[in-house]
């Protein structure tokens, strides 16, 4: 009876209960007096046997599709003007779980449109300051080794419609969805660098595209060395031509668009080119009017897909909060949830495994008494770095700061169980 | 230079180089001396600028499709006789790189088709030696606490081809393709178990499929109370219908058929039900006639992927080695590798994360001299298990056993370059 009271104890103020309550599997929720926990659940007789157990289904097949009753998961896609094919998809984080996001519902930001590339004529130059220029073909790749790892990406943009005076009415994905992650596998940059043999001078290297916007970024050499790989492959399969078939600059915890698709040229040069896509775009307007160059890291960051905006709640009970959080600076050490608009904090349980600029899934039992409440996720990152507020990071930032919105998202439920964005 | 010549150092016959190799990355290639590793590298002008650079492409879409250039990388399927719709198709191994399979290629085995399930008319019965009989539709289980967890699924039958008195000359996936490896979401069984409260009698549970076989297997109530998942995604979104869509059965480190697809009925029991799946089907016939019943977990076993059967070498030189660890008892310890048909063996590289009854992904630097070569890996699990040669599983069992075939695969590679599957 001291367990059940324990697991029964507020972890945090509305509701909030220790997240043992989850981690302990089924026993400790009857334990707990927890049984039937969900209204639903009917004492019946055996449903009536549906017309497709009757029939046999169709066989096996070459390449599987999703049901015919999910077709409605899709990424919300808008083009952007500046150019034919410019735009972004976002992951409908709000109807996925676990911490890997399908390469169909992988996020998208193209600056002109997705190039069809013939992969036995794509080509790999890398060139500049070092002392073998080389060219590459994919089969060529193919011979040098190959490392994986999960990983998320996302763009500098992703959240900023939360920079504006009203809080805007989307999803989980419609706000936060400019991030998705993969199990990627590549060749390390580094070794091909190697190859073609770094001059001393040798600081920087340009990335460049093969799409038509030849989007181009120049990164640090130092990234370059470090965890820097060109992919081949995405879960598994070869990269999906919107996310830069047959292969792209994975620059793990930097903003997305480094992470240059449909790589086609490296130059390594001893000083940044300035592109236009890092200077007109991708840098970020202080309050002296001058801009940030390079703010390539990812900032700490988190978001509660469940319950979250345009849900409605079903009734007072027990709920799972569930949510994402990364940081490209390493692991996530811990994600804290509010119920009450941040009066108090109660710590989530992080799901297996925790891995360095992955998502990381949270969970967390919420006994709501069916009242206005205010979620809030908080994530704390293996350098200590702690999620700000929006008050803060605006407060930082001054009013013209567009890219690397990672403030706490608060949502907001009502006595009638609907969920919407809301600034606290 | 003494790292230099430690790195060249054969760690194992015939030119198995240290795993270390690929574990420092880039740097020490080069400091090795193994520059221009790929001899297809051409130092040479920008190529000339594509079609596709010159012309803008298709904007974002809701849904992503893999490049028309990949389409060949299919699942080899075939029907088997006995009932309409009954068949398998197998992962593609060899074309595939990490460890998550994606869900258009993850393995099928049905046995009357695949059921066009519409989840607002799927129900879950528990019943049996149960307090409260309870049927569950899927919005009801959507209230419950999640759990995900990045698990392979094994067929037992898969590699049974290896039983066969000559070798059978496939891919590795169409020998060894009945596994794959996906980020499962559901809800714990034991949770809904303690729902329906068990009675002091029970002891099994049988569970049962919606599909037109009924597909029904028996499960000790340990299992289902350890780490048993009513599955509802993979790979973040809701189940493929030929992974049992909207709901499985999940029981890592348990042989396929047993992680019940479609799932629509758990009766709890004090005996297993001997059912046709159980009886007729998935039992192991050993040398005194008898049969086995309830092998269920899956042994330790790995694959070499790259190179693998049916593949060519392309010329003498460094190859990077690449293949696929796992166990239904745990997490892989350690994988082996041989170049020289066991004479002598070097350890591979284990890619992180390595989890507990997931794939995992080995490498291994070799430095083929062109002549002939037989590659094996040999996998070792954290229960200390061994993955045996063919000869010891094949005397250890008898002619009859048909299912749980894990030896160690051998490759021969030709001095033309040609692979093959081989018993050695």
């Amino acid at each position: 009876m001291a367990e059940r009271d324990d697991l029964l104890t507020p972890a945090a103020g509305n509701g909030l209960l220790h997240r043992r309550l989850f981690l302990t599997g089924g026993a400790s929720l009857a334990g707990a007096g927890l049984t039937l926990l969900a209204p639903g659940a009917t004492r019946a007789q055996p449903p009536a046997v549906p017309a497709w157990t009757t029939t046999p289904g169709p066989p096996p097949d070459a390449y599987g599709e999703r049901s015919r009753f999910e077709e409605h998961v899709q990424r919300s896609a808008g083009s952007l003007p500046g150019a034919p094919g410019a735009g972004a998809s976002r992951t409908p984080l709000e109807a996925l779980e676990g911490i890997i996001t399908p390469n169909a519902l992988h996020f998208e930001r193209h600056h002109n449109g997705v190039p069809d590339i013939d992969p036995a004529g794509h080509r790999l130059l890398i060139h500049g300051l070092v002392a073998r220029p080389l060219i590459f073909d994919l089969d060529t790749l193919g011979r040098y080794p190959l490392v994986s790892a999960i990983r998320f990406i996302e763009c500098s943009g992703n959240s900023g419609a939360n920079n504006g005076p009203e809080p805007p009415q989307q999803t989980a994905g419609g706000l936060h969805g400019l991030v998705s992650c993969a199990d990627w596998t590549g060749i390390p940059l580094g070794v091909l660098l190697d190859e073609a043999g770094l001059l001393p001078a040798a600081r920087w290297i340009v990335a460049e595209g093969a799409d038509a916007a030849a989007m181009s970024r120049s990164v640090p050499l130092g990234k370059a060395l470090d965890d820097a790989v060109v992919a081949l492959f995405q879960n598994g399969e070869r990269l999906r031509p919107s996310n830069g078939y047959p292969m792209r600059l994975l620059l793990p915890g930097w903003e997305g668009n480094a992470n240059v698709k449909w790589l086609r040229r490296i130059q390594v040069t001893a000083e940044p080119a300035m592109s236009k896509d890092e200077t007109s775009k991708y840098s970020d307007l202080g309050t002296d009017g001058r801009a940030s160059l390079f703010t390539l890291p990812m900032e700490v960051k988190s978001v509660i897909t469940s319950p979250s905006g345009s849900m409605t709640m079903r009734g007072a009970g027990l709920y799972q909060i569930s949510g994402l959080a990364w940081s490209g600076a390493g692991a996530i050490r811990r994600v804290e949830v509010s119920a009450d608009g941040g009066a108090s904090w109660a710590e989530a349980a992080l799901t297996e495994p925790v891995l360095s600029k992955a998502l990381a899934r949270f969970r967390l039992p919420w006994r709501w008494d069916g009242g206005p409440a205010v979620l809030m996720s908080r994530a704390v990152d293996e350098a200590g770095a702690v999620q700000p507020t929006r008050a803060a990071l605006l407060a930082a930032r001054g009013p013209n700061y567009r890219y690397h919105y990672h403030a706490i998202q608060s949502w907001r439920v009502t006595g009638e169980g609907e969920v919407a964005n809301v600034y606290v």
